[in-house]
C-alpha cells in the first residue's frame, strides 16, 4: 500500500516511532545508530576523502591514467579505512579522445565560441568545416526538419535547460544531447552544435555522452555554453546567413578497448555475510574538472559512511558493501559489467542506494521496496527525521545512475534526494571543482548514508517483500 | 559645507524640493526633464546599443581589430542616432599580445592549472619555465620576503579578494595583479602568478593590467582562477615541494606602438556651446569575454543618454559631451592623451559622470563639487529619488575611472554608485558577456544619466562655485 499522502507519514513518525522502532532493530541496534548519527554529523571523513580525490587525482576519464590513479588511490583507501575486502573487477570500454575543439563564428560577426566537443563525439576533418548554421529551438523541431533540408549545413539546437530542485529540466533538455547528432545527419546535416544542458550563465560548456544511430553518417558534435548559444541566438535574429568554422580533433577508436575497474570494498556481515546492502557512487568523472560534485561526492559519502560502520565494536549482522563503478559517464561500462559480474547474486542485494546527484542537504527520503517493508521505511525515515529528511508519498523509486540496473533486475532501492537546484551550473564542466561543495551538508549526507547502511543491515527485513 | 547626515539631506529633498526645483530649472526645463524621465524609463535604446556593440563587434582589445571595429561602430551609431558632432582623436600605445599560456603542475600530483596572462605580460622562453611554487599570503608577505629568497621559484599570492556592494575589496587585492610581478623579481623569482582578483568560484581566470618597476627584470605573470588557487592551496598546505610548469607566448612590444581613438559625440548647447557637461565610459575591452559589462553598458548608456537628449524638440543650453575613452584597459592611455588633446578647455569642463563599474540599479549619487552648488546638487537628487537613489552626504567624489583625470585637473564631477555586488564575478574575464545585463537596470541607469545631463545642461549652475 503506498502512503495516502504525506501528512500521513508525518503522524506516523511522530506518534508510532518508539513502537516501529522496537519491531525494527535490536534496543543494542538502536542506540549504535544513535552514534554512528552523533559521529557522522561530527565528522569530516567524507570531505577528507573528497579533497583529497580532487587534490591527489583530480579528472578521472574512464581508461585514461587519472581513472587509473582514481582506481589506486580508491583501493588504497578502502584498506586504509579498514575495509574487510577490497578488490577490482575489470571493465572495458572503447577508446575516445577528447582532443582540441575550435568554433569559430567566421560572418557576418567574427567571435570564438566557448565549445566542448561530446563524450564520444568524432572529430572534423584538419582543416575543419565552415557552413551555415540552421537553428532549432529544440529536438522536436529538429526532428520535424524535412529529410534533406540540412545538407552541407550545421544543425543548431538553442534549447535551453530549466532549473528545479529536483533537477526534472535535465530530462527534457538531454535528448539533444545524446541524439542530435544523429537526427541532424539523417537530414543531412554535417556537424551538430547545441546550447549546454546546463542552468548556469558561465562561459563553460557542459560536456555529455552522446550516441551515434547505428547506419547514419557520424558527425561531429559539440556543446557552447550558455552565452554563447545566446550569441548566436541574436545573431541569427539578423536574419543574415551565419557561418561557423567548426575543428575539432576528437577521436573515436571504436575497436580499440582501453581498461578500467568497477572498486568494490565490503565491511563484511557477521551473521549473514551473503547479504548485501549496497551504497555506490561512480569512480570515474569528466575530463574537464575535477569531478568533485560528479561523483567525488558521492565516492566520499559512501566510502566514509561503510568505514564509520566498519569502525564499531559491533559488526553489521550483513554485508555492507561500496560499489565504486567505473566508466559511467562515458556509458554505464562499469554497472553493465557488474550485472554480468554479478548475475548470480542479484538477489542477495537486499537493498541499495547510489548518491550520483546533487550538491546540498538531503531532503527527502524515496523508497521502492515491497509494500510490507514500508513500516521499516518509515521507522528509518523516523531515525532520519532531525537531519532533515522528510519521506516521501510514493513508493516507486529506483536506485540512482549506475544502481538503477541492480533496480530494474528486482533490487529494492532508496533513493536519497539531495537540493538539486545548482547542479546542473556544473555538471559536466571545469567548473565541478571542490570550492562548490559545502562541508558541513557532507557531514549531513553521510550521516543519511550511514544510518540508511546500518538500519539495512541489522533490520532483517526482507525489503523485496 | 558638507552634509553633517544622510538624514538632514531626506529632509531637504522631500521638503523643499518644490522651491528647489524653482531655483534651479525653469517650468520649461522641469517639464522636458520629466518627459525625458519617463521616456527614458521606457526606452530600451540603451539595451539595444549594448546588444549591438557585444553581437556586432564583441571583444575590443585597445589597437587590435575588434577595438578598429568599435570605433566604426560608435562613430556610425551616434551619428544616426543624430548627434551634432561626431569625431575621433588618435591615441598610441605600444603593442602586446596574449598568445597562449599553460600552466601545469608536474608535481607532486598533475593538474592543468586555469590560468590567463596579465595585461603586458612578458612571455616565457619556448620550453617554458619549470620551477617549485612559493605561497604568501598577500602583497605584503611578498614585500617582506628577504632578498635572493626566491631565487628560481615562482611567487605564488593567494590573497582573496573580499565582495561589497561597492567593490571595495578591489583595491585591497588589485596591488598584488599591479607590482607582484616586479616585487617577486626583485627577490629572484622567475615568474609570478596570483590568485585572481575576482570574487566568484569560477573556472574564468581574470585578466587585468600590470606594471613592471624600471630597472627589475621583466618576469612572466598570470592570474589563476579561484577554484586553481584553492587546489593549489591545497596541495601546498601538503608541505610537499610543488612544481609548476609555465609557459607563455604573450609580448611586449614596447617599441611598436598601435593606434586607437577616442571617439567623442556631442549634443552642441544653444546657448553656451563652449560650456561642456561630459559623460563617458571607455570604449575598449580585455579580449577575453564581449565587454558587455566592461565597459560596453557605460558606452550604451551615455550614448543613449545624450541621444534622448538630442532628440527633444528643446535643445540643451550647454553641450553634452559623450566621450568614449580609448584604451582605459591597458593603461589610461586614451584619457591621457584626451588630457593633452583638451588642456586648453579642462575650465570648460562643467561637470561630469563616467560610468564604468557596476551592473545594477544605481543607489546613490556622490557628488564633488563646489559648496554653493550643494543646493542644486539636492535638487537634481529630487528628481532622482523616484528612481530608487539616494544622495551622499558626502561631497568629496570624483569621476570614475578615466575621467578621474579630469576630476583631478578640477572639473567638478558626480559619482552615480550602481550595485557592484557581482561586478568582480565576471571582472576581465570570459564571463563578461551580455546575458549578465539586465534590460530594466539599464532603463534606470539611463535614466539616471540623462536626467544628469539635461539638469547640469539646464541649471547654469559653475559646479565650481
Amino acid at each position: 500500500m503506498k502512503y495516502a499522502s504525506g501528512i500521513v507519514v508525518v503522524l506516523l513518525c511522530s506518534v508510532m516511532t518508539v513502537t516501529l522502532n522496537a519491531e525494527t532493530l535490536s534496543t543494542t541496534d538502536q542506540e549504535i545508530l544513535q552514534q554512528l548519527k552523533s559521529q557522522a554529523q561530527q565528522s569530516s571523513l567524507s570531505y577528507e576523502l573528497l579533497e583529497s580525490l580532487t587534490t591527489e587525482v583530480g579528472p578521472r576519464l574512464a581508461g585514461t591514467e587519472g581513472d587509473k590513479k582514481a582506481i589506486a588511490w580508491a583501493s588504497a583507501k578502502m584498506r586504509a579505512l579498514g575495509f574487510d575486502k577490497v578488490w577490482t573487477e575489470e571493465v572495458s570500454l572503447p577508446k575516445w579522445t577528447r582532443g582540441d575543439l575550435s568554433l569559430q563564428v567566421v560572418s557576418p560577426y567574427p567571435h570564438n565560441l566557448f565549445g566542448i566537443s561530446l563524450g564520444g563525439s568524432v572529430g572534423t576533418k584538419r582543416s575543419g568545416i565552415t557552413a551555415e548554421i540552421v537553428e532549432f529551438k529544440d529536438l522536436a523541431a529538429l526532428e520535424a526538419a524535412p529529410a534533406g533540408s540540412l545538407k552541407g549545413k550545421i544543425a543548431f539546437v538553442s534549447f535551453r535547460m530549466e532549473r528545479f530542485i529536483d533537477g526534472r529540466g535535465y530530462g527534457v533538455a538531454v535528448g539533444a544531447r545524446g541524439k542530435g547528432a544523429s537526427v541532424a545527419a539523417e537530414k543531412g546535416a554535417i556537424a551538430f552544435i547545441l546550447r549546454s544542458v546546463g542552468t548556469d550563465n558561465n562561459r563553460t560548456p557542459h560536456t555529455g555522452g552522446m550516441n551515434y544511430a547505428e547506419g547514419i553518417k557520424k558527425i561531429p558534435a559539440a556543446a557552447i555554453s550558455n552565452p554563447d548559444a545566446d550569441l548566436l541566438v541574436n545573431m541569427l535574429k539578423r536574419e543574415q546567413p551565419v557561418k561557423l568554422k567548426f575543428k575539432s580533433t576528437a577521436r573515436r577508436y571504436d575497436k580499440k578497448m582501453v581498461k578500467t575497474a568497477n572498486v568494490i570494498g565490503e565491511i563484511t556481515g557477521s551473521e549473514a555475510p551473503d547479504e548485501i546492502i549496497a551504497i555506490g557512487a561512480h569512480l570515474d568523472s569528466w575530463d574537464v574538472g575535477t569531478g568533485a560534485m560528479d561523483d567525488g561526492l558521492g565516492v566520499a559519502i559512501v566510502m566514509a559512511s561503510a568505514a564509520m560502520i566498519g569502525e564499531q565494536a559491533v559488526k553489521p549482522k550483513r554485508t555492507i558493501r561500496v560499489i565504486l563503478y567505473a566508466a559511467e559517464e562515458v556509458g554505464f561500462y562499469g554497472t553493465k559489467q557488474y550485472m554480468l559480474d554479478h548475475a548470480d547474486e542479484v538477489e542477495k542485494h537486499i537493498i541499495g542506494a547510489e548518491w550520483d546527484f546533487g550538491i546540498g542537504k538531503i531532503y527527502e527520503l524515496r523508497p521502492g521496496v515491497g509494500e510490507q517493508s514500508l513500516g521499516a521505511i518509515a521507522d528509518l525515515a523516523g531515525y532520519m527525521e532531525s537531519l532533515g529528511v522528510g519521506l516521501s508519498d510514493k513508493n516507486d523509486a529506483k536506485a540512482q545512475s549506475d544502481m538503477s540496473l541492480l533496480s530494474n533486475a528486482g533490487m529494492p532501492a532508496i533513493n536519497f534526494a539531495p537540493d538539486g537546484t545548482n547542479y546542473f551550473d556544473l555538471h559536466h564542466t571545469e567548473n565541478d571543482t571542490l570550492d562548490k561543495i559545502d562541508a558541513e551538508d557532507m557531514k549531513q549526507n553521510t550521516a543519511v548514508y550511514t544510518l540508511f547502511a546500518w538500519f539495512a543491515a541489522q533490520s532483517g527485513v526482507d525489503f523485496r517483500q
